[in-house]
Protein backbone atom coordinates (compact mmCIF):
# COMPACT_ATOMS: atom_id res chain seq x y z
CA UNK A 1 0.00 0.00 0.00
CA UNK A 2 1.39 3.89 -0.57
CA UNK A 3 2.69 5.67 2.25
CA UNK A 4 1.77 9.12 2.57
CA UNK A 5 4.27 11.04 4.70
CA UNK A 6 1.50 13.56 5.61
CA UNK A 7 0.83 16.62 7.97
CA UNK A 8 -2.94 17.25 8.33
CA UNK A 9 -2.92 21.44 8.39
CA UNK A 10 0.22 20.89 5.56
CA UNK A 11 -1.75 22.19 2.78
CA UNK A 12 0.15 20.00 -0.05
CA UNK A 13 -0.39 16.93 1.89
CA UNK A 14 -4.06 18.24 1.73
CA UNK A 15 -3.90 18.43 -2.20
CA UNK A 16 -2.01 14.99 -2.74
CA UNK A 17 -5.27 13.45 0.30
CA UNK A 18 -7.76 15.02 -2.53
CA UNK A 19 -6.12 13.12 -5.30
CA UNK A 20 -5.13 10.22 -4.28
CA UNK A 21 -9.27 9.91 -2.87
CA UNK A 22 -10.52 11.08 -6.33
CA UNK A 23 -8.66 7.91 -8.19
CA UNK A 24 -10.07 6.03 -5.32
CA UNK A 25 -6.57 4.97 -4.17
CA UNK A 26 -6.02 3.33 -0.66
CA UNK A 27 -3.14 4.75 1.34
CA UNK A 28 -1.15 5.11 4.89
CA UNK A 29 -0.93 8.35 6.17
CA UNK A 30 2.23 8.88 8.23
CA UNK A 31 2.07 12.22 9.89
CA UNK A 32 5.28 14.01 10.36
CA UNK A 33 4.84 16.75 12.88
CA UNK A 34 6.12 19.84 11.21
CA UNK A 35 5.14 22.08 13.79
CA UNK A 36 7.81 24.97 14.31
CA UNK A 37 9.38 23.44 17.45
CA UNK A 38 8.69 19.98 16.70
CA UNK A 39 10.10 19.68 13.25
CA UNK A 40 10.64 16.21 13.08
CA UNK A 41 10.82 16.82 9.01
CA UNK A 42 13.90 18.63 9.97
CA UNK A 43 14.73 14.69 12.05
CA UNK A 44 16.07 11.06 11.83
CA UNK A 45 14.60 8.96 10.24
CA UNK A 46 12.73 11.29 8.19
CA UNK A 47 15.62 13.61 7.45
CA UNK A 48 17.66 11.07 5.67
CA UNK A 49 14.57 9.85 3.49
CA UNK A 50 13.50 13.17 2.03
CA UNK A 51 16.65 15.58 2.38
CA UNK A 52 14.03 18.33 1.07
CA UNK A 53 12.38 17.98 4.85
CA UNK A 54 9.08 18.68 3.50
CA UNK A 55 6.15 16.65 3.27
CA UNK A 56 4.02 15.45 1.35
CA UNK A 57 6.02 12.27 0.22
CA UNK A 58 4.95 9.37 -1.40
CA UNK A 59 6.56 6.29 -0.50
CA UNK A 60 6.05 3.78 -4.10
CA UNK A 61 7.24 0.29 -4.75
CA UNK A 62 10.12 2.36 -6.84
CA UNK A 63 10.76 4.59 -4.08
CA UNK A 64 10.10 8.03 -2.47
CA UNK A 65 8.42 10.29 -4.56
CA UNK A 66 8.41 14.77 -3.29
CA UNK A 67 6.51 17.41 -4.59
CA UNK A 68 3.01 17.35 -4.23
CA UNK A 69 2.23 18.41 -8.29
CA UNK A 70 4.77 15.79 -9.42
CA UNK A 71 3.22 13.48 -7.35
CA UNK A 72 -0.11 14.13 -8.62
CA UNK A 73 0.96 13.86 -11.82
CA UNK A 74 2.30 10.72 -11.42
CA UNK A 75 -1.02 9.47 -9.59
CA UNK A 76 -2.35 11.08 -12.53
CA UNK A 77 -0.38 8.60 -15.01
CA UNK A 78 -0.39 5.82 -13.09
CA UNK A 79 -4.56 5.32 -11.91
CA UNK A 80 -5.43 7.04 -15.14
CA UNK A 81 -9.07 7.26 -14.09
CA UNK A 82 -11.20 9.79 -13.43
CA UNK A 83 -8.59 12.26 -15.36
CA UNK A 84 -7.62 15.01 -12.88
CA UNK A 85 -5.90 17.05 -15.88
CA UNK A 86 -7.69 17.20 -19.58
CA UNK A 87 -6.11 15.41 -22.32
CA UNK A 88 -6.10 18.49 -24.45
CA UNK A 89 -3.10 20.03 -24.34
CA UNK A 90 -4.33 23.80 -24.56
CA UNK A 91 -7.38 22.93 -21.68
CA UNK A 92 -4.59 21.01 -19.85
CA UNK A 93 -2.43 24.22 -19.77
CA UNK A 94 -4.86 26.28 -18.77
CA UNK A 95 -5.72 24.10 -15.54
CA UNK A 96 -1.92 23.53 -15.14
CA UNK A 97 -1.67 27.66 -15.08
CA UNK A 98 -4.25 28.18 -12.85
CA UNK A 99 -2.56 24.91 -10.51
CA UNK A 100 0.67 26.52 -10.74
CA UNK A 101 -0.92 30.24 -9.95
CA UNK A 102 -1.70 28.47 -6.69
CA UNK A 103 1.81 26.49 -6.27
CA UNK A 104 4.32 28.95 -7.28
CA UNK A 105 2.97 32.71 -6.82
CA UNK A 106 0.74 32.39 -3.75
CA UNK A 107 1.52 29.17 -1.79
CA UNK A 108 5.68 29.20 -1.37
CA UNK A 109 5.38 32.69 0.25
CA UNK A 110 2.77 31.64 2.97
CA UNK A 111 4.96 28.65 3.67
CA UNK A 112 5.44 28.14 7.45
CA UNK A 113 9.47 27.90 6.78
CA UNK A 114 8.69 31.23 5.10
CA UNK A 115 6.99 32.93 8.12
CA UNK A 116 9.11 31.05 10.44
CA UNK A 117 11.59 32.99 8.30
CA UNK A 118 10.22 36.59 8.22
CA UNK A 119 9.62 36.26 11.65
CA UNK A 120 12.99 35.41 12.47
CA UNK A 121 14.60 37.89 10.25
CA UNK A 122 12.73 41.15 10.22
CA UNK A 123 11.42 40.51 14.00
CA UNK A 124 7.77 40.29 12.11
CA UNK A 125 4.91 40.39 14.64
CA UNK A 126 2.02 38.23 14.03
CA UNK A 127 -0.17 41.25 12.34
CA UNK A 128 2.82 42.01 10.18
CA UNK A 129 2.93 38.00 8.99
CA UNK A 130 -1.14 38.13 8.68
CA UNK A 131 -0.57 40.74 5.98
CA UNK A 132 2.44 39.27 4.17
CA UNK A 133 0.17 35.89 3.88
CA UNK A 134 -2.97 37.60 2.76
CA UNK A 135 -1.13 39.71 0.30
CA UNK A 136 -0.21 36.62 -1.81
CA UNK A 137 -3.18 35.53 -1.86
CA UNK A 138 -5.31 38.54 -3.11
CA UNK A 139 -2.73 39.08 -5.61
CA UNK A 140 -2.63 35.44 -6.91
CA UNK A 141 -6.40 35.15 -6.09
CA UNK A 142 -7.41 38.43 -7.84
CA UNK A 143 -5.42 36.79 -10.95
CA UNK A 144 -7.70 33.78 -11.24
CA UNK A 145 -10.59 35.33 -10.53
CA UNK A 146 -10.56 37.70 -13.07
CA UNK A 147 -9.39 35.02 -15.54
CA UNK A 148 -12.68 32.76 -14.10
CA UNK A 149 -14.66 36.41 -15.60
CA UNK A 150 -13.37 35.45 -19.40
CA UNK A 151 -14.95 31.90 -19.10
CA UNK A 152 -18.51 30.20 -19.04
CA UNK A 153 -19.51 29.51 -15.35
CA UNK A 154 -18.94 25.80 -14.28
CA UNK A 155 -19.79 23.72 -11.40
CA UNK A 156 -16.17 23.01 -10.41
CA UNK A 157 -13.30 25.73 -11.72
CA UNK A 158 -12.67 23.50 -14.99
CA UNK A 159 -16.51 21.83 -15.90
CA UNK A 160 -18.62 19.49 -14.27
CA UNK A 161 -15.86 17.33 -12.58
CA UNK A 162 -13.11 18.07 -9.96
CA UNK A 163 -9.61 19.02 -11.50
CA UNK A 164 -6.14 19.77 -10.67
CA UNK A 165 -7.51 23.30 -10.26
CA UNK A 166 -9.70 22.21 -7.80
CA UNK A 167 -7.04 20.10 -5.85
CA UNK A 168 -5.15 23.58 -5.54
CA UNK A 169 -7.74 25.74 -5.29
CA UNK A 170 -9.00 23.83 -1.73
CA UNK A 171 -6.50 23.77 0.74
CA UNK A 172 -5.07 27.66 -0.21
CA UNK A 173 -9.39 28.48 0.28
CA UNK A 174 -8.70 27.24 3.86
CA UNK A 175 -5.71 28.52 4.30
CA UNK A 176 -7.06 32.09 3.19
CA UNK A 177 -9.79 31.25 5.77
CA UNK A 178 -7.38 30.39 8.59
CA UNK A 179 -5.85 34.03 7.74
CA UNK A 180 -8.86 35.78 7.81
CA UNK A 181 -8.56 36.97 4.09
CA UNK A 182 -11.23 38.70 2.83
CA UNK A 183 -12.99 36.52 0.00
CA UNK A 184 -15.98 38.62 -1.20
CA UNK A 185 -13.80 39.86 -4.39
CA UNK A 186 -13.60 36.06 -5.47
CA UNK A 187 -17.38 34.61 -5.63
CA UNK A 188 -16.41 32.66 -8.43
CA UNK A 189 -13.42 31.01 -6.16
CA UNK A 190 -15.82 31.18 -3.46
CA UNK A 191 -18.51 29.08 -5.38
CA UNK A 192 -15.73 26.66 -6.81
CA UNK A 193 -14.38 26.27 -3.23
CA UNK A 194 -17.67 24.99 -1.72
CA UNK A 195 -19.14 22.75 -4.58
CA UNK A 196 -15.22 21.04 -3.97
CA UNK A 197 -15.67 20.96 -0.12
CA UNK A 198 -19.40 18.52 -0.29
CA UNK A 199 -17.42 16.41 -2.33
CA UNK A 200 -16.55 13.36 -0.78
CA UNK A 201 -13.18 13.11 -1.89
CA UNK A 202 -12.97 16.48 -0.47
CA UNK A 203 -14.11 15.62 2.84
CA UNK A 204 -11.70 12.58 3.48
CA UNK A 205 -8.74 14.73 2.92
CA UNK A 206 -9.74 17.90 4.95
CA UNK A 207 -7.63 18.45 7.35
CA UNK A 208 -9.89 18.11 10.48
CA UNK A 209 -10.90 15.22 9.20
CA UNK A 210 -7.17 13.52 9.69
CA UNK A 211 -5.86 11.51 12.87
CA UNK A 212 -3.12 13.84 13.54
CA UNK A 213 -5.78 16.52 14.11
CA UNK A 214 -5.43 18.94 16.77
CA UNK A 215 -8.83 20.32 17.99
CA UNK A 216 -9.03 23.78 18.62
CA UNK B 1 4.40 32.42 -35.23
CA UNK B 2 4.48 32.15 -31.55
CA UNK B 3 4.91 35.24 -29.74
CA UNK B 4 6.72 35.33 -26.15
CA UNK B 5 5.97 38.06 -23.81
CA UNK B 6 9.72 38.17 -22.44
CA UNK B 7 12.12 39.78 -20.13
CA UNK B 8 15.68 39.12 -20.35
CA UNK B 9 16.57 38.32 -16.99
CA UNK B 10 13.37 36.88 -15.55
CA UNK B 11 14.42 33.47 -15.03
CA UNK B 12 10.50 32.25 -16.13
CA UNK B 13 11.09 33.80 -19.36
CA UNK B 14 14.75 31.95 -19.57
CA UNK B 15 13.30 28.89 -19.10
CA UNK B 16 10.63 29.09 -21.92
CA UNK B 17 12.92 30.55 -24.29
CA UNK B 18 15.21 27.15 -23.74
CA UNK B 19 12.12 25.31 -23.46
CA UNK B 20 11.15 26.77 -27.53
CA UNK B 21 14.86 26.44 -28.78
CA UNK B 22 15.35 23.24 -27.72
CA UNK B 23 12.05 21.94 -29.78
CA UNK B 24 13.14 24.14 -32.59
CA UNK B 25 10.64 26.92 -32.48
CA UNK B 26 10.49 29.55 -34.00
CA UNK B 27 9.29 32.74 -31.99
CA UNK B 28 9.13 36.39 -31.49
CA UNK B 29 10.50 37.80 -28.20
CA UNK B 30 8.44 41.02 -27.15
CA UNK B 31 10.35 41.99 -24.16
CA UNK B 32 7.92 43.57 -20.88
CA UNK B 33 10.38 45.78 -19.10
CA UNK B 34 9.65 44.67 -15.48
CA UNK B 35 12.36 46.77 -13.74
CA UNK B 36 10.78 47.55 -10.37
CA UNK B 37 9.77 51.52 -10.91
CA UNK B 38 9.07 50.96 -14.92
CA UNK B 39 6.85 47.71 -14.02
CA UNK B 40 5.24 47.30 -18.01
CA UNK B 41 3.79 44.15 -16.15
CA UNK B 42 1.54 46.21 -14.51
CA UNK B 43 0.08 48.27 -16.95
CA UNK B 44 -1.75 48.39 -20.30
CA UNK B 45 -1.73 47.19 -22.49
CA UNK B 46 -0.12 43.90 -21.06
CA UNK B 47 -2.13 44.05 -17.67
CA UNK B 48 -5.54 43.40 -19.50
CA UNK B 49 -3.85 41.06 -21.56
CA UNK B 50 -2.19 38.92 -18.78
CA UNK B 51 -3.87 39.74 -15.25
CA UNK B 52 -1.36 37.84 -13.28
CA UNK B 53 1.00 40.58 -14.42
CA UNK B 54 3.96 38.29 -14.67
CA UNK B 55 6.32 37.50 -17.84
CA UNK B 56 6.41 35.02 -19.15
CA UNK B 57 3.34 34.65 -21.57
CA UNK B 58 3.23 32.64 -24.70
CA UNK B 59 0.37 33.84 -26.96
CA UNK B 60 -0.42 30.89 -29.39
CA UNK B 61 -3.30 30.93 -32.02
CA UNK B 62 -5.72 29.54 -29.36
CA UNK B 63 -5.10 32.54 -26.84
CA UNK B 64 -2.46 33.49 -24.19
CA UNK B 65 -1.03 31.00 -21.87
CA UNK B 66 0.74 32.09 -18.76
CA UNK B 67 2.90 30.29 -15.66
CA UNK B 68 6.38 28.90 -17.50
CA UNK B 69 5.92 25.04 -16.19
CA UNK B 70 2.48 24.91 -18.02
CA UNK B 71 3.47 26.48 -21.08
CA UNK B 72 6.63 24.06 -20.77
CA UNK B 73 4.27 21.07 -20.30
CA UNK B 74 2.30 22.79 -23.34
CA UNK B 75 5.31 23.06 -25.44
CA UNK B 76 6.04 19.42 -25.17
CA UNK B 77 2.60 17.96 -25.67
CA UNK B 78 2.24 20.48 -29.03
CA UNK B 79 6.06 19.69 -30.16
CA UNK B 80 6.59 15.98 -28.74
CA UNK B 81 10.62 15.96 -30.15
CA UNK B 82 12.69 15.85 -28.54
CA UNK B 83 10.75 15.31 -25.16
CA UNK B 84 11.25 17.78 -22.37
CA UNK B 85 10.22 15.18 -19.40
CA UNK B 86 10.67 11.03 -20.33
CA UNK B 87 7.69 8.93 -20.37
CA UNK B 88 8.10 6.82 -18.27
CA UNK B 89 5.84 8.21 -14.67
CA UNK B 90 8.60 7.33 -12.72
CA UNK B 91 11.52 9.15 -14.39
CA UNK B 92 9.29 11.81 -15.47
CA UNK B 93 7.94 12.15 -11.66
CA UNK B 94 11.63 12.40 -10.40
CA UNK B 95 12.15 14.98 -13.51
CA UNK B 96 8.99 17.19 -12.27
CA UNK B 97 10.21 16.74 -8.46
CA UNK B 98 13.45 18.34 -9.20
CA UNK B 99 11.96 21.01 -11.58
CA UNK B 100 9.27 22.00 -9.05
CA UNK B 101 11.84 22.13 -6.25
CA UNK B 102 13.23 25.14 -8.38
CA UNK B 103 10.15 26.42 -9.29
CA UNK B 104 8.36 26.00 -5.90
CA UNK B 105 10.82 25.90 -3.13
CA UNK B 106 13.72 28.18 -4.85
CA UNK B 107 12.32 30.86 -7.35
CA UNK B 108 8.94 32.09 -5.73
CA UNK B 109 11.34 33.48 -2.92
CA UNK B 110 13.55 35.13 -4.88
CA UNK B 111 11.28 36.79 -7.24
CA UNK B 112 11.82 40.55 -7.93
CA UNK B 113 8.08 40.67 -6.52
CA UNK B 114 9.12 39.14 -3.46
CA UNK B 115 12.13 41.13 -2.97
CA UNK B 116 11.07 44.58 -3.53
CA UNK B 117 8.04 43.57 -0.70
CA UNK B 118 10.86 42.76 1.92
CA UNK B 119 12.56 45.56 1.19
CA UNK B 120 9.18 47.70 1.53
CA UNK B 121 7.55 45.94 4.49
CA UNK B 122 10.51 45.15 6.22
CA UNK B 123 13.36 47.86 5.14
CA UNK B 124 15.50 45.27 4.41
CA UNK B 125 18.80 46.37 2.76
CA UNK B 126 20.93 44.85 -0.06
CA UNK B 127 22.89 42.24 2.21
CA UNK B 128 19.67 41.25 3.97
CA UNK B 129 17.90 40.71 0.60
CA UNK B 130 21.00 39.19 -0.75
CA UNK B 131 20.85 36.71 2.53
CA UNK B 132 17.30 35.76 2.10
CA UNK B 133 18.25 35.39 -1.66
CA UNK B 134 20.81 32.85 -0.85
CA UNK B 135 19.28 31.13 2.03
CA UNK B 136 16.29 29.97 -0.56
CA UNK B 137 18.97 28.58 -3.03
CA UNK B 138 20.46 27.21 -0.50
CA UNK B 139 18.03 24.83 1.07
CA UNK B 140 16.74 23.81 -2.39
CA UNK B 141 20.27 23.53 -4.19
CA UNK B 142 20.94 20.93 -0.90
CA UNK B 143 18.24 18.56 -1.31
CA UNK B 144 18.71 18.44 -5.06
CA UNK B 145 22.55 17.61 -4.36
CA UNK B 146 21.69 15.26 -2.00
CA UNK B 147 19.37 13.59 -4.32
CA UNK B 148 21.92 13.68 -6.99
CA UNK B 149 24.36 11.71 -5.07
CA UNK B 150 22.46 8.53 -4.61
CA UNK B 151 22.13 8.33 -8.64
CA UNK B 152 24.46 7.50 -11.51
CA UNK B 153 26.51 10.23 -12.69
CA UNK B 154 25.40 12.16 -15.30
CA UNK B 155 26.08 14.47 -18.46
CA UNK B 156 22.75 16.49 -17.89
CA UNK B 157 20.69 16.83 -14.51
CA UNK B 158 18.58 12.85 -16.38
CA UNK B 159 20.46 11.62 -18.73
CA UNK B 160 22.49 12.10 -22.08
CA UNK B 161 20.14 14.92 -22.97
CA UNK B 162 19.05 17.80 -21.57
CA UNK B 163 15.77 17.70 -20.00
CA UNK B 164 13.47 19.89 -17.99
CA UNK B 165 15.11 19.89 -15.09
CA UNK B 166 18.44 21.56 -16.94
CA UNK B 167 15.88 23.63 -18.20
CA UNK B 168 15.31 24.67 -14.60
CA UNK B 169 18.73 24.64 -13.21
CA UNK B 170 20.61 26.80 -16.07
CA UNK B 171 18.50 30.07 -15.36
CA UNK B 172 17.97 29.44 -11.08
CA UNK B 173 22.19 28.83 -11.15
CA UNK B 174 22.52 32.58 -13.12
CA UNK B 175 19.99 33.78 -10.31
CA UNK B 176 22.23 32.39 -7.73
CA UNK B 177 25.96 33.44 -9.50
CA UNK B 178 24.06 36.76 -9.47
CA UNK B 179 23.95 36.84 -6.06
CA UNK B 180 27.08 35.80 -5.28
CA UNK B 181 25.90 32.20 -3.74
CA UNK B 182 28.83 29.75 -2.71
CA UNK B 183 28.43 26.95 -4.82
CA UNK B 184 31.20 24.78 -3.97
CA UNK B 185 28.83 22.26 -2.23
CA UNK B 186 26.91 21.64 -4.92
CA UNK B 187 29.18 20.03 -7.43
CA UNK B 188 26.88 17.78 -9.42
CA UNK B 189 24.34 20.88 -9.75
CA UNK B 190 27.24 22.98 -11.28
CA UNK B 191 28.58 20.21 -13.59
CA UNK B 192 25.02 20.19 -15.33
CA UNK B 193 24.79 23.74 -15.38
CA UNK B 194 28.33 23.63 -17.10
CA UNK B 195 27.61 21.42 -19.58
CA UNK B 196 24.22 23.05 -20.33
CA UNK B 197 25.02 26.27 -21.20
CA UNK B 198 27.38 24.82 -23.90
CA UNK B 199 24.20 23.60 -25.66
CA UNK B 200 23.27 25.99 -28.24
CA UNK B 201 19.56 25.96 -27.26
CA UNK B 202 20.73 27.51 -23.89
CA UNK B 203 22.86 29.63 -25.27
CA UNK B 204 20.80 31.26 -27.23
CA UNK B 205 18.33 31.52 -24.36
CA UNK B 206 20.47 33.43 -22.10
CA UNK B 207 19.40 36.45 -20.84
CA UNK B 208 23.07 38.38 -21.92
CA UNK B 209 21.86 37.48 -26.17
CA UNK B 210 18.17 38.94 -25.66
CA UNK B 211 17.48 41.86 -27.78
CA UNK B 212 16.50 43.98 -24.26
CA UNK B 213 19.62 42.69 -22.57
CA UNK B 214 20.86 45.71 -20.32
CA UNK B 215 24.71 45.96 -20.88
CA UNK B 216 26.47 46.11 -17.53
Amino acid sequence: MLKLYDYWRSSAAYRVRIGLNLKGVDYESIPINILPGTDEQMREPYRSKNPQMRVPAVETEQGLLTQSLAILVWLDQTYPEPRLTPADPWLGAQVRAFALTIGCDIHPLNNTSVLTRIKLEFSADDDHVGEWYRHWIKLGFNALEHQAEQRAETKYAFGDEPSLADIMLVPQMANARRFKTDLSPFPRLVAWDETARKHSAFIKAAPESQKDAVKA
